[in-house]
């Protein structure tokens, strides 16, 4: 009932100074812990389900990882209730090229079996078979504790960390949506400085996102305008990349995106803006035809103001198009 | 001086109604001009230089490109000045299936080359020959054009989309962070829902963004408490992962994070709160040593009243170490 | 008939020493391959299909590629019998500051056309023409040999490599590792099974650990073996690559590598052996030049059989070298 995984770490793993992220390692714990569960309450003959995670114990990082090192992650099964597969698992770090392994990490994992047929239908679980006989009563403790606990929480946290409280439908405040991304090496050149086609793509990202919380159907990029590329952006700055509804017609939506960098770690620099643009999504239905928008309601005078700048640039372009759809003289 | 690259279009470059986002492509092309105005710029003896974008113009997304098909991207430099390269790429989408090519793209984009040696310096590009005469003379107005723009462009769009306008360091408005995404296929177990270990690593990653907003150091995840899931988050959501500190003791950092996810395609579902928990950070110097953080300073009343909540916390699992500690009678 | 496709390597590319992984190159000639193939087997109309990856052979890697560079994979169809496709890959490494171009690898790969409607069953593949008359003769033969090694190694390999408490250094023992790996959506084709480029990927990652664990210095891929495909691994298993150290001459490790399939949610069928090659590994210094490595210590008997089955085909290449090297009469 033991399950053994092991990955190198890369440097899209860790931070800049080479620590891997406490993340990445939550990441590879609970893939552990869904593998082992998933197979367990599969074991027995009978309706096909996949463990789904429902809640993780409370974890330290006793110490800290770095890129290069394999992280050795092994789960086992230490309790199972009618409806829940408890999981231990323990993450070690191994230094391959000195062979020092240290432990990292002591995790517990509940897990509920779904059906495949109908994900909201809860399974049962095999019962797991306890090596000494007091793991049963000691696990009932656990699982019991854990419950109390879950439906306390349940209910607290009330509260959403937002601008605008409840903002109306078709409002920009309603669709506009801010992605923080913290520059990793991946994004970057050898030289230190990210791609300005990573830069693009989250710029896109943040925009489609805009759309689709507007109007709620399939959307598609049509087109985006030029992207000026103001600043460099290094490596270690977090970019936020923020997008607002400017303008609809009947069967387009504008979005400015604008992107400002934020050097985290060097005190010295102030936030900087480093990129902006206007993208412009449609509608697709099904059969992938162009379906009409939402019309947006501009609230604030600088809302008012940049719709109608928008409304500009659509004529504008509008009158481009139909230009060169005419002959020359 | 043309350069071709093909790949094929997978799930995660795709929404979920298969469509190819416009930011994948936008990233192909601006890989494919990265890497033939680098070319160009190190084709003469000479100081060795990276090519930076500084510029796309306006894109059109012709056609929509699918899973499964190949896209052809190809690039060609169509002007040079003094210390820029205009790229001319084009892309194309080809069904392998049925041999269908459609044009998807066209896009231009302007390069800068920077030395390798101090990246704040900018080269001189060697000149690229014209088959025809007139295309020096079209060049140079599309160059002419271009600079104008960006001359205007720099100077607009001052403001940024901010919940609170600077808001004063130490605070809690000061190092709140917000993250949204969209979740992908590879977010997604076979059946539809997010795997738990993805929520997590981006619940660590707002985490982070917090800490080291508020303490401008390298940090590191210490602990997280129990996290409970209480809901399944589906693909196609977009979901915001908010972060906010809630307490510091001298050595340490409380960061609440709250996980809402928002079906955007659909309609009839609400916003729901999917998952919560505290990350405690530390701060890190070069030598691996924990660093003294600054104090937070909560201001509102439903901040100091979370910072109180935040040392019982800590003052609990304090005791709890301390008395696992000593000697058991 | 020939296919091109291009892309800068990265950080995520290659190891800690900055030369890119083999299994980058490896998956990389596999997708261009894929695309040709599939391409090629549905240029005719008649039932559409997708070409799965069945072999590949024998694959030296002849300079080794750095982050920043732009590897070059252009595919060519060289043979096509009744059932299946002969590739020929090369892949170069193009240094674009200085202009450097390096052939890095030539790949032979054969695939089988599978149809979309069940992906059971083989069609037919549609003849290639060929521009020499000899060429169909001399394809006809590697298909003849190809197909009768793969023959032999269906029925080898069967044990699973297995976990020994501390094992002494330069054992078997202590440098054998294994990685499981749950596939995901991102993993497959568009019907649900494992790209060939995916396995072989991961399969390097394996063979890597095992050499760095043995001799604990930055170590390449220097060769790979012919790699079978016995048997799709589909979508929602688990996998586990295993691989072990075989024999080790002056300056090679020779490293076995399994892939067993365990389809985690279905009871019905069982574990199985889809994948196993052996990877040539040699150590660099940091100049690049390659240094001795430990001798392997085979305890077990099955351990010392291997040992010389390693040792024989080690000989068998060395011999087949100098015999190219020689001028022939």
């Amino acid at each position: 009932i033991a399950s053994q995984m092991s990955r190198i770490m890369r440097p899209d793993d860790a931070n800049v100074a080479g620590n891997v992220h406490g993340g990445t390692i939550l990441k590879m714990i609970e893939e552990a812990g869904a593998i082992i569960s998933t197979r367990h309450c599969n074991s027995q003959n009978g309706e096909r389900c996949v463990a789904a995670l429902a809640r993780v114990e409370r974890t330290d990082f006793l110490s800290p990882m770095c890129i290069g090192e394999v992280a050795h992650v092994s789960a086992e099964i230490t309790y199972t209730s009618k409806h829940s597969v408890e999981v231990q698992v323990n993450v070690m770090s191994e230094n391959i090229l000195t062979g020092t392994k240290k432990l990292t990490n002591k995790a517990t994992l509940w897990y509920v079996p779904l059906s495949l047929k109908n994900v909201d239908k809860v399974l049962e679980v095999p019962p797991v078979v306890y090596s000494r006989q007091e793991q049963e009563e000691e696990g009932r403790k656990r699982y019991e504790a854990q419950k109390l606990e879950r439906m306390e929480t349940k209910w607290r946290n009330g509260d959403i960390v937002q601008p605008v409280p409840n903002p109306e439908p078709n409002t920009v405040s309603y669709s506009q949506s801010s992605l923080i991304h913290l520059v990793g090496p991946s994004d970057c050149t050898l030289h230190g400085f990210v791609h300005g086609g990573v830069t693009m793509k989250l710029m896109d990202e943040v925009a489609g996102i805009v759309a689709a919380r507007h109007c709620k159907t399939n959307i598609v990029t049509a087109s985006v305008d030029a992207i000026n590329f103001h600043d460099k952006i290094r490596k270690g700055c977090v970019i936020t990349i923020s997008g607002r509804m400017t303008f609809t017609s009947n069967k387009s939506m504008e979005i400015e995106v604008l992107v400002d960098a934020d050097p985290v770690v060097d005190n010295s620099q102030k936030r900087y803006r480093a990129a902006s643009a206007f993208f412009t999504y449609v509608s697709l239905s099904q059969e992938g035809k162009s379906l009409p928008v939402p019309q947006l309601v501009p609230e604030t005078e600088d809302e008012k103001k940049r719709f109608e700048e928008g409304k500009g640039r659509y004529l504008q372009m509008k009158a481009k198009r139909q230009g060169q759809a005419e002959p020359q003289p």
